[in-house]
């Protein structure tokens, strides 16, 4: 009997409503699934109840104490992908963010990095950080640690720890005309040295880890890096074929530093050093201009979009529905300590939000056609897809949808507000895209193991 | 003996760290107060660790059983005052905000406040309402009713049952071109006659209710409205001398309307009909012109900020820091529904967030001296501000400061985040303001009268 086989290799039956991205602008919401995970940690099979063997496949997790049942009010959705922190930074949440950029990284950011040669405070902060971007629902993390070896690996741990996915940087930041001298690498070639050492260090750890980390080649960003150092980065990169990130056309000075420097953009200088790939993902972009774009189209580089930190240092709001349109790669990112929050749902509200103002523009002395742009706004369902699709294809990851095959990656969610009369459940995935924090996420999976419990 | 006779009309000491605004850009940060709270629920000193009674008056109040010491990460915050609700709105919170407004009106909006001629129905929303608002930390509300009167009251009664100050309305809306025929005023004369009704049985609710509710004069808006029921409505504000609210230059279509059909701005028109006093509260004002903002400060007109709901309906940002330079009055709202948070602490965050939106400007595609503005961001504090000075000042009352005198409305607030290193008070206040959420609120104070407990 073809269902009996198939439960034996099952740990576990979760029986509820889903909510998943189906395409961009679809969400795909069941009233009632079962959804089967292996142990391996993949969902076997997604079982629908008009399905024949519903009631059998559900009886039998049941007698094998293997089925969970969410409550009246509790929805299961994917986990969210994260493609923009910077773990280090993590103390400095929600400060100083009023200050310009330039006295933010040098009075607030590099000090606080620098502190992670020592390895306790390490430990402390990123046991801390780890467990709570779980508790807000996000499985896999896409970091740049520090520049020092023995606190990256401390943030490995962690993720192995906490059961989460982590795809981590050791960041590479040689040059000295652009950091402070207590905190920077020594030179080009011990960047490239230490990054190397770095990977062999998680592939150690992947050993005995349930969940694989995975290292990232990361040079901080153009003005910090020499151009040595992004030439022995980029040959790394095709080496051990690894993820690469970096930031790109965030600022006006950023790109400034490219132009005076290399007399390139910065998305032309990265690829020139090989550092545009295929698994790269490049943070905010903010100011890309159309041939950048092509460029990343062509390569086939993510952007790492992060609403609210472009709203403290980004300059100018991402056309999010343009890169969609034009499908290149896009996920979303917190870009702690960039942005404050930890929240992927507060960065869904606020890539919405930053859409609708750059749609209608913001100045209300300019008549309303002169006011905005073209660019038309995106809406909840499609903040939901670059969390989940959007941040596993950067990551080359199958995950981000509940579907047979893929990793079982998995929050349950309660519904945020009280209900006074049936809702749709249209209307239930916007009440959570608007209303959820950490508070309303339940539990946690990753990879089909529990991450966060109610208890958190 | 001075300190004991003062003690005796004392039901409440609250011993901790204070946070309260001093200016518009200062936050007056106190490492540990008593705050003393008398039996009619003001708060009738504050005593400073340094002050000679400290000792003596915290102990009599800990042997009377009267002490309430905070624990190691609360802060002692005033309430939050919301200056636009529109409470029967509630159920759709979250709910099509990605239509544009006259779909979101006649299909979502006004449908829903039909339903609450259904009593039942306005008790269950209003209690759920009314108890959110307190959990996220506001203790006072000027609120949109409906149109039907039984439905007011019923709000009207669970802000005194869960101790809230309301500002209540009782929506007038008599225009047939602009609203729909099962949910309007059947004539002017009975808008007005409605409101007067409202008026004296908020009175008699009054005589038996610890905590005051205040009927409030509500036009919807100039395009709902016939010129007869804003002249009534005028009138009455002035019989009663009662609070006004309504909208005023939300959007580029409500300014259009009152240019087409009175040929003056919507403003103008307010104002024609005695609508425009020292104690209205306009909503949104977005596009108001500087000739507007002049009327505003001659008058004593206060702007309620829905920093949230001007992303979605606004068409643009108001410029906060011109109105606190002209010292025109001004505090936030959430303006549930068209806001989807009931959270001021996520106003806050928006309010600053926008007006950096508005300072930088949105599209990349101009070079940056084109982009932005000249109009200086506002700061965490400036919004922390407007939501506790700015909104006690619009509605005259004696409240948003932790001071002798004013009425102890108040929060207890759980440091969000946790500290890995000796924090400034400067720090935790800011990361107060940029991570709190309804969970982080243990206890609210309304004129001394608890209203929340950390069960809740
Ligand atoms: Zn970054
Ligand atoms: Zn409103």
């Amino acid at each position: 009997m073809k269902t009996e086989v198939a439960i034996i290799t099952i740990t576990k039956v979760i029986e509820g409503p889903t909510m998943t991205a189906a395409t961009p602008d679809e969400v795909d919401c069941q009233q009632r699934q079962l959804v089967c995970i292996d142990d391996s940690g993949y969902i076997e099979r997604v079982i629908n109840e008009s399905d024949d063997d519903f009631s059998a496949v559900k009886r039998d997790a049941e007698q094998n104490d293997r089925l969970l049942t969410l409550k009246s009010n509790e929805y299961l959705l994917p986990g969210f992908i994260d493609l923009h922190v910077h773990a280090p930074q993590w103390p400095n949440a929600g400060v100083a963010l009023d200050r310009p950029l330039n006295e933010w990284l040098d009075t607030y950011t590099f000090p606080m990095e620098a502190k992670y040669k020592d390895v306790g405070f390490a430990k402390r902060v990123y046991d801390d950080l780890v467990g709570e971007l779980l508790a807000n629902g996000t499985t896999t993390v896409l970091y740049f640690g520090s520049v020092d070896n023995p606190a990256n690996l401390e943030l490995a741990k962690a993720c192995v720890n906490h059961n989460q996915r982590g795809f981590i940087g050791k960041v590479a930041m040689d040059n000295p005309d652009q950091t402070p001298e207590n905190y920077r690498d020594a030179s080009a070639q011990s960047a490239v040295d230490d990054t190397e050492r770095f990977i062999q260090q998680i592939d150690r750890l992947n050993q005995t880890s349930p969940i694989k980390q995975t290292a990232v080649i990361t040079p901080r960003f153009v003005p910090s890096c020499t151009p040595e150092s992004l030439k022995g980065l980029g040959e790394l990169a095709k080496k051990y074929d690894l993820p690469v990130q970096s930031h790109c056309s965030e600022s006006d000075w950023e790109n400034g530093y490219a132009l005076e420097h290399y007399h390139k953009r910065d998305a032309e200088v990265l690829d020139e050093y090989g550092l545009l790939t295929d698994k790269s993902v490049m943070a905010h972009g903010t100011l890309l201009t159309q041939a950048d774009l092509d460029t990343f189209k062509a390569r086939g580089v993510a952007v790492a979009h992060c609403p609210i930190s472009n709203v403290y240092f980004g300059n100018a709001v991402l056309p999010v529905s343009k890169l969609l349109q034009q499908q290149v790669k896009i996920g979303l990112g917190t870009d702690i300590s960039g942005g404050y929050s930890p929240s992927i749902y507060q960065n869904i509200r606020q890539a919405v939000m930053s859409s609708r103002m750059l749609n209608d523009g913001v100045n209300s002395e300019l008549a309303p056609a002169q006011r905005g742009t073209n660019y038309p706004p995106i809406s909840a369902k499609n903040g939901f897809y670059l969390a989940t699709v959007g941040g596993a294809k950067s990551l080359h990851l199958k995950t981000g949808q509940i579907k047979a095959r893929y990793l079982a990656d998995l929050q349950v969610v309660k519904s945020p507000l009280k209900s006074f009369e049936d809702e749709s459940l249209d209307q239930i995935f916007e009440k959570i895209m608007y209303h959820a924090s950490k508070a309303d996420v339940k539990q946690v999976f990753v990879q089909g193991r529990l991450a966060k419990t109610s208890n958190n």
